[in-house]
């Protein structure tokens, strides 16, 4: 039986169709029955959505206990009237929930530059507040409600024992369709019912992005609305959480890991155009941090990624990415492997290319799950990330008039 | 009639086959019969070719006689043996031509990691000194010489005068043909009879490049083996410029830009797979640095290429790119135009889009030269780059199996 958001402690929600997008569901509330812990990671992007802004507002006390989100138009851009729109969201949350404003988070995605539909979205807020629930089907619901042009809704759902009790961590996402829309947002929920201090939350939420949302690539751009949020209701029963050494603490990182690079994974799945999914791997690295950031120069590369969609194991590229990512690198001592989810072959050893057989890779490489292995033997440490190949359908979906 | 390097006094070059490319010239040779001034720009990647290496080191004095070239194999990921054949073609052009090795400018172009061919090069070497002319014909052979999958010869020729004397300043290039090889290479070589202090020489070149070379985008990779070097030999006659101050210095210093922003368009125009040239322009800027930042990130965003390829004035991807581009920035002040070489379409005033026509804009876009605009009304200082769209060809061209 599928296990989602709903099954977490004192979560109800809705997703909904107000008109804004239409024929599809296109708002989604979350709402804890008590106050939680909540965290969020934002957008890079100087460029701010409304939303945002008012979310980054309402989370300096890192307290929530609502996300409420619109979809079909991204509220970016739009200025003094965008910023009343999503006030307005937060006010008319919390007034029919009987909270402060202040703890609602809100978010948006859909159409950069449009006017924000203020009034359909409140009146759909209005009419879809008395319907929260906390069956699996409304946390389906939710799951379809915050997609753009997604081609499948994307749910997760983990769960561990911390002091006899059972705590739940359900989440959905949405990713880089950017085949209407102007843009690609990345929208990540994620509820618990695991007691944790607010603070720590937000630091526990910033270690497991970095490893996961930013270890994903599908085109490199990042969009004005970007926004991970997690609210941690403390229903399970847990003795609160207040530091990393509390029992405890480490498997709820480990789980709520797990749970966003599922949900990280998913988005990749849902590149637009992408052909292939490949995961990067860079180990026995001096860091963590070149690990990670090698991987990032590595997936990103134009020039990597039209090898992989013309399945050419192309270890010149590969290495010259990582040339490119920004820090020392020296591939002397490094092996590259290239292959499909069961066969990896060594195509350069100690930094000098192996005698490899090119149409046995290129056979692998028709896999639609691809890895990539990069040793570079000058430590301990490693990184792991994962993106789509660069096609022909990309460019012919990004070049279709949209604006 | 066509003037090049062949023009500059006291250049003689030559420009053959050697075999390392089938059917193709594939070795270039630019000499000054007295002993010049020199500097040069490599590439950023951290993985640099054995000739980058080379030169470097023969450069450290800012001063050379000649540049030697081969295409078809860019020694590069080709250790010892790869760092003995860099040093075999200077030590065999220095031999001949009866100087110290340490004046020999080494550059290389075409597939990476590939074993270098240091006897067919060295021995096409041999062959071809004798044959350096200071024949028009020559310096085109030169211009052909460096090219891999360029689908036409680069050069560029402009004069001007200093103390009574004609300078002349020539120049080839070639751009980022990635059809066949593993990867790009940018080399532009420029050849001057203006007489100038070595050091002031190298930091012109370097106010020029970043205003020319490294304000273009074909793909975003920067190869290992990227090289722009110029040797200025002083045969002109004008007193030796020792100073930004001297007079003179201010007109060379506008020519050489001039010269290689000719030839840096001229490598975006035969960018891979690219079916519209892009002017872009941010204006109105607090300082030149953040103008050309904004440039750099517009023109590589993957979303806007595929819009210009679509014809869609997309001013939210632009607007998206330049708050990725790890600068502050503001849009609320902002005008945006879009449009042809003729005309300009106002799509954003003020940070707020217009009524604009969508069809008209569209219509203009079929042009293959296109114009982006950017004021940003916070200050006075402005820049220019240049680039191309991301088509199905570029993709199609690039995953084509080269290893």
């Amino acid at each position: 039986m599928l296990r989602n958001i709903t099954n977490v402690r004192g979560i109800k929600c809705w997703g909904a169709h107000t008109g804004v997008k239409s024929m599809r569901r296109d708002l989604a509330i979350i709402y804890s029955e008590v106050p939680a812990a909540a965290a969020a990671t934002f957008t890079q992007n100087k460029v701010q959505a409304e939303p945002i802004k008012i979310s980054q507002k309402h989370l300096k006390d890192n307290k929530a206990q609502v996300i409420v989100c619109n979809a079909g138009n991204a509220n970016a851009c739009t200025g003094e009237q965008g910023r009343q729109g999503a006030e307005a969201m937060a006010n008319v949350v919390a007034e029919m929930l009987k909270i402060t404003p202040e703890d609602v988070i809100v978010a948006s995605t859909g159409l950069i530059g449009e006017k924000f539909p203020t009034e359909d979205v409140v009146e759909g807020i209005r009419i879809n507040i008395p319907k929260l629930s906390n069956n699996t089907k409304a946390g389906s619901f939710v799951a379809n409600a915050i997609l753009t042009t997604d081609t499948f809704a994307k749910e997760g759902f983990v769960d561990f024992v911390a002091d006899g009790e059972t705590v739940n961590l359900g989440g959905v996402a949405k990713g880089s369709g950017m085949i209407h829309p102007n843009m690609a947002t990345m929208l990540a929920f994620v509820v618990t019912d695991f007691a944790i201090d607010e603070n720590l939350l937000q630091e526990t939420l910033k270690y497991c992005v970095d490893r996961s949302f930013n270890m994903i690539t599908v085109d490199g751009d990042t969009s004005t609305n970007d926004m991970v949020a997690v609210m941690a209701n403390g229903l399970a029963g847990n003795k609160k959480v207040m530091s990393k050494d509390d029992p405890g603490y480490g498997l709820f990182k480990d789980k709520l890991l797990e749970l966003l690079i599922h949900l990280a994974k998913l988005i990749v799945s849902d590149g637009e155009g992408a052909s292939k999914f490949i995961e990067y791997r860079v180990t026995k690295a001096r860091s963590e941090k070149i690990a990670r950031k090698l991987i990032r120069s590595i997936s990103s590369s134009s020039l990597v990624k039209t090898a992989m969609f013309g399945r050419d194991p192309n270890w010149g590229r590969i290495i010259s990415a990582c040339g490119n990512a920004g820090i020392p690198f020296s591939y002397k001592k490094a092996n590259l492997y290239i292959g499909d989810n069961e066969n990896l072959v060594l195509v350069l050893k100690k930094g000098a290319p192996t005698d490899f057989d090119k149409n046995y890779i290129k056979k692998l490489l028709r896999e639609s799950n691809i890895r990539v292995l990069l040793e570079l033997n000058t430590g301990k440490e490693e990184g792991t990330g994962w993106g789509s190949d660069l096609t022909t359908d990309y460019v012919l979906f990004n070049s279709v008039y949209t604006t």
